[in-house]
């Protein structure tokens, strides 16, 4: 069986293109809706089992059919990563379940009127957890919440997803390179920095923690408009990191199928 | 000068159609997108100044361009009133004022970042406040959460605008019934009921609320599924009073208007 991971949303808070911005790459997106990025979110699909990775998107409903997600997995609360349950919560029919860290605030009323969400019990940092047919292990990040980045293994590959965070906590990057994985999707959401955001990565940081991890693949996600802003005068990235874009499909285990995507996104940085 | 009211959603917390519902109404809400309904809210026009009335909706960012909105006005913090904040607070350039009740939570973390909503000194109740050309009186109404209806006057006409509410408290009706409005438009969230709903109108609540107040036109609004189902067997309403939906624009102080908007509306009901 294949493993596939679709980047549902590529963008951080402010999304692309950014209300109101009429710098080169916020114009780029709205021109070419092929470049806009929404809320950072991902679908992992492996043996007819779907697993939302953040929920921040707020056409959730209207995408995902009743019965099409089999649950969600959260890497923390804020509300550019769960915006999209407060419709889903209303819905009608089989609950779904919800995934994250111990953080008990959630978000707004969530906990307190969960609808059809069934929040499980809270997931603790490096303690499996078998959801569907992952094996998921939750790693603490660095951000100014609560939040886990989570190591997931099924059919032999291994997916690491890190988002939000600024830097790696020692731990967790130890973790991770005992536990190599053979794709990284990692928070990259500013250019080069002189003095890295105080939550997200800049590119430096990031490329700097792709190679510490040395995962076989790094795709980098939420991404500001500024660092798009920056791709267009500096596009080269070192080989085996890849931006990823708003609906890029790729296979986890499958190098080929990597390959062949990384140069349609090239393809689209450079349109 | 006109002044136009535009219904930009008109459902309740859930929207039309409902996630994962399969009622008539909801089936219909499907296959004809005149008869879905966003989150409750509207956009009233005067004299170049466009005052949003809640800001539920998602798609705020697409709809009103920077410059195209000058306040918006809240009548409580529920996420299905506020949702579209959390984006539109991000972008660049202007400030917009939000005016809103005295709930020192406000939701999640609007009031800590802002960004450019400018949130004024909160408003209280009978308390009347100038926003742009409109005159405003806060008025307490019945909900499970600190929310105001308001008493808006401009250019001669007057409008009550009274949602989420279930009833209304003596001194509203009271405030309502001496300064009778033109128009009124009202919560009213499910069909019939022998005891009302816990925090918004029943239609036979809100018909009894809409007689008492007296308008020369009545809309209800925060529809929800069953209600819109009900309908489909009673489309009767008494004189003077219509069913609100998604993108109805209606003339405040024309009477002509008015009427040739409630016949189209009467139209789509049985369409």
């Amino acid at each position: 069986m294949s493993v596939e991971l679709e980047f549902l949303g590529t963008g951080d808070a402010r999304r692309m293109p950014v209300y109101g911005c009429n710098c080169r790459a916020c114009r780029l997106a709205q021109a070419q809706p092929a470049r806009a990025r929404q809320a950072c979110s991902a679908l992992l699909s492996c043996q007819g089992y779907r697993l939302m990775l953040d929920a921040g998107r707020t056409d959730l409903c209207e995408r995902f059919p009743p019965g099409s997600l089999d649950g969600v997995l959260l890497t923390h609360y804020h509300m550019d990563h769960v915006m999209g349950l407060f419709h889903l919560r209303w819905g009608l029919g089989l609950p779904l379940p919800v995934f994250g860290p111990a953080d008990p605030l959630g978000c707004d009323d969530l906990f307190k009127h969960p609808g059809l969400l069934e929040f499980q019990e809270s997931l603790q940092p490096f303690q499996p957890r078998e959801i569907g047919p992952f094996r998921v292990v939750p790693l603490p990040l660095n951000h100014s919440r609560l939040t886990h980045g989570y190591l997931i293994s099924v059919e032999g590959s291994c997916l690491a997803y890190l988002t939000d965070t600024v830097g790696l906590p020692a731990d967790t990057l130890d973790y991770l390179q005992r536990h190599r994985p053979d794709m990284l999707v990692l928070d990259c959401s500013e250019p080069p920095r002189d003095t890295p955001p105080r939550n997200h990565n800049d590119l430096g940081l990031a490329l700097a923690l792709a190679a510490e991890v040395g995962a076989g693949q790094s795709w980098l996600t939420h991404i500001g408009h500024r660092l798009d802003d920056y791709w267009l005068d500096h596009p080269q990235l070192p080989a085996g990191v890849e931006v990823a874009w708003d609906g890029q499909c790729v296979e986890l285990g499958s190098g080929t199928a990597v390959a062949a995507i990384a140069r349609s996104s090239l393809e689209r940085q450079h349109g």
